[in-house]
């Protein structure tokens, strides 16, 4: 199954050239689920050539414009396109408001289904529980209400053994097999079994997306031993008591996180306006967690 | 005096890439005159070089997304740069709402004067007298209110006849023949006439932006004469019909509305995305209006 994350933006508030604000796109197989849209997101989304009529699911973590700016734009373009697709979107109190009170003024009626769900900030809970996976909120400590998005992927398939398919079993039965069913013939009588023509399936893949927040012992059990872990650090290690603050997270901070919950690999973004070249932040959490990396704009991986 | 417009976007409410939505620069001496703002407007004063500490006034002509979805985070970016200078701000009712619902959820506490006043959409009125320029709105047909802005000049001052300047005149005296006073001497006698040493000054530019409106009539006196026309020309002339129904305007009937008010040039954008290229747009309208340009993001243009 398909199970990738592109980042479309790794700054924060104050904006820099080539550098953006927080976006992020999580593919699975055919469907985009969009976690947060900083403004100029849509054209982000261009560059990158994802089609915006694959939105399915948008997720805002909280209200500072960075991480939602470009929400309203993007509608509106949807809208422009001729979608009729349903949309979800989850996010804080308050964001149905501003979507409202935008969409009157310009006199906009939306041609497609958009439904609201607000994230609770204070409790984790799961919010979606779609064919291939499940997402909860993850409650973060910033200055103002916030949840991270964890993606756990479901019903992973058994994966077929090819060098002992039998020529004559019909392709339509492949997913028989997968799903861990025998093939029967008319009588009931098993022709083949599930367990000699597959392995079992691998384990289920999972990402956390935390930001912003700052170092947050309250979410380690509940992010405990995800493949990925993407975790703000908007600060070098010598602003920690600024990134305290301001509630962020240094990069030392991220890669302790990743330590404590024992995750696959880290990846760190949000990086404040001060800093021109991101490699110091890279080095101080890898001192940390080796196995970080940075936020790219316009890289895609694997979870 | 320094008047110019700087072209930030010329398209229309759909994004593509390399066209962007409606915002443009008037600078006048020091002071940047922002006239809509569409999203990612701050990163087209980045790209363009335009310090936006130097921006004193924001004029929104309506509530349309692709005219001010960049404005809440302009002034957003503004407040952590630290700006403590007044800022004025023009526009339709219900800005206002849209600006402190968004800060309101944000919990945004501006640290610089935020001047609001809202536009008249029915009739024209001046709305600034800058020591340099007088602006008025001018009522624009749009599917919801909209208005345009004429920037009229004052105040120009004669000009100094370098040749004849007397060697020991103090450089501080200059200012005063260019206001068109005599110098006198401690007696009251005059040491130097002002019509002697200087040329009358030059007329007084004006510069009207009008988007968006359909063909417009009821404009042609209040914009008569005007040395630069800024129209809105969405769709070529096969269009029209459609152009209608929008309340926009084809480049031809930009061109009509340049003959009519017999403007000195005009300049057409807000293209509408299905256009790839906009030459077209330039032909029809030259062959009603020779001294038509297309508006060209980037590019700078004396008023």
């Amino acid at each position: 199954m398909t199970f990738n994350l592109t980042i479309l933006g790794s700054g924060s508030a104050t904006p820099i050239l080539n550098r953006h604000p927080t976006a992020q796109v999580i593919a699975i197989e055919g469907d985009y689920f969009l976690i947060d849209c900083g403004e100029a997101t849509q054209y982000r989304l261009m560059e990158n050539h994802l089609r915006p009529g694959r939105l399915k699911y948008i997720f805002i973590s909280h209200l500072h414009g960075d991480h939602y700016f470009g929400l309203v734009p993007l509608l509106s373009s949807l809208n422009l396109s001729g979608r009729t697709d349903d949309l979800w979107l989850f996010g804080p109190r308050g964001l149905g408001e501003i979507i409202t009170t935008q969409f009157r003024y310009s006199d906009t009626k939306l041609n497609f289904p958009l439904h609201f769900q607000e994230t609770d900030p204070h409790q984790p809970a799961q919010i979606l529980d779609h064919p291939n996976v499940r997402i909860e909120t993850i409650p973060l400590q910033h200055r103002i209400d916030c949840t991270g998005f964890l993606f756990r992927e479901k019903n992973r398939k058994r994966k077929l053994i090819a060098e002992k398919l039998p020529a004559d079993l019909p392709v339509a039965f492949y997913r028989h097999l997968k799903d861990g069913n025998d093939v029967l013939d008319d009588l009931g009588q098993v022709l083949y079994r599930a367990e000699d023509y597959t392995v079992p399936a691998p384990p289920a893949r999972s990402y956390a997306f935390c930001s912003d927040t700052r170092y947050n012992e309250a979410m380690f059990d509940q992010i405990r031993g995800v493949d990925l872990l993407y975790h703000e650090a908007s600060f070098l290690d010598d602003m920690e008591a600024l990134s305290e603050k301001y509630f962020h997270s240094t990069a030392r901070q991220a890669a302790l996180t990743a330590v404590q919950a024992e995750v696959g690999r880290l990846m760190i973004g949000h990086f404040s306006s001060r800093y021109k070249t991101t490699e110091e932040f890279l080095l101080q959490a890898r001192s940390v967690f080796p196995d970080t990396v940075l936020a790219v704009e316009g890289e895609t991986t694997e979870v």
